[in-house]
């Protein structure tokens, strides 16, 4: 039998179509699996955690798939991989797990955390790294708003097409952290799962609280009214990083 | 009369035929010299601290030049550059000066950083702003090595073509310095001034000393014997940065 193997990856998504594989585009998991190939001569299935956007970034995607290698040491296919793969994708970690092991139907909950720069002058280096704005943010009042998606809810009002309602739109957020550093600030949400756009919604919306534009209240309503229009624009895929999946 | 500026310029060098303008190639003096002519109608030439090789950034790059514009402000001047220059290139900030400041005349001393990431994965985050070496480099004896470029030197062991003496190759390293910052390596030299790719030099030089490649004996011989061939060889542009300018 096949070994189950886990990959962790990291990748800056800048260059690509998100993780999944895409007709129109190239995607990360195409560039692994393509190396996967180069290596076994067979074509080798990876089955993703999450699918993540065109753009967005990962420090801890998780990847699985089935093994036929055997007699290869993983921190050989570790580094084979490493060196066949492009610059901006980097295989972080590879583990042998028991056979009903599946990235995605595993998973127990994830980590997103979102950059945003505010700061008087953009910076040359993070440009594809963050959402830079210019005008102060009130962290605090963001801080307080963060708290309104704490919970066990609908979260309809924070998801892309929200009518489009195959399965329940509950989910379970364990965390939404606003925390500055340096010059950025960082909104860190864990929940049991994820909603299409689901982050980079709730973070335009707390944008939106730290400009001033809108009332901690007003976040409240927006949850409770499960209405997409209410809440603040989708803030740019650039600024967002999967950064761990929990098992 | 026109009035005297200078600007510092933060850049991402990743995309630019270096600072100086190039008959083959995008320069960043000439991406600033397009907003300045945007602005004025007219061509203003900028006179720059230094030339800055192809790939490689700056912090705190320093120009200088004639602003005919008497009543626009200068923090006007430095929002209106901003919304016209790409995003890799900042004005970080515009002062007036005295008629007689020249961006490189006036130059004192000049402090380089070079960057090298010494981990087992290198980071797609970092990929073009860092050295990215895997082997495990021996900090102290680059340290110790690094000792030996301090002082006012005859450096033509470390810059290239050397034959070319038009002047003289005599410069006074005032601080050549290795310090770690999580899993980087910085190396900082200040100087009076610079010879053609002497940073990246003493930089190849430094890393052979920590590979064990060298011992530090060798790197004093290096110095004494005013031989280029001798020394390591020049490290990658997308390490080196130009941190600041001193007056």
């Amino acid at each position: 039998m096949d070994a189950n193997l886990k990959m962790v990856v990291i990748f800056d998504g800048s260059a690509y179509f998100g993780w999944q594989w895409q007709p129109n585009g190239v995607s990360v998991q195409e560039k692994i699996e393509e190396a996967l190939k180069h290596l076994t001569g067979k074509r080798i299935v990876l089955e993703g955690s999450s699918r993540t956007d065109t753009g967005v970034h990962a420090l801890g995607m998780v990847a699985s798939f089935k093994w036929p290698k055997k007699n290869m040491l993983i921190a050989d296919l570790k580094k084979a991989l490493n060196a066949l793969l492009p610059e901006d994708i980097r295989v972080q970690n590879i583990k042998k797990m028991a056979p009903d092991f599946h990235a995605r139907f595993s998973a127990k909950g994830k980590i997103y955390r979102y950059r945003i720069l505010n700061a008087p002058i953009s910076d040359p280096f993070r440009r594809k790294m963050v959402w830079y704005i210019y005008q102060k943010l009130d962290v605090r009042l963001m801080r307080r708003a963060a708290k309104c998606f704490v919970g066990k809810k609908d979260f309809s009002s924070v998801a892309a097409n929200p009518g489009y309602k195959r399965t329940t739109m509950v989910r379970h957020i364990k965390r939404c952290q606003v925390r500055t550093r340096g010059d950025e600030i960082y909104i860190e949400v864990e929940a049991d799962g994820f909603l299409y756009k689901m982050v980079r919604t709730i973070v335009g919306t707390l944008v939106q609280v730290g400009l001033g534009k809108r009332d901690v209240f007003s976040v409240k309503e927006l949850i409770a009214s499960k209405d997409r229009r209410l809440a603040g624009k989708t803030a740019p895929a650039q600024g967002l990083y999967l950064i761990q999946v929990k098992y």
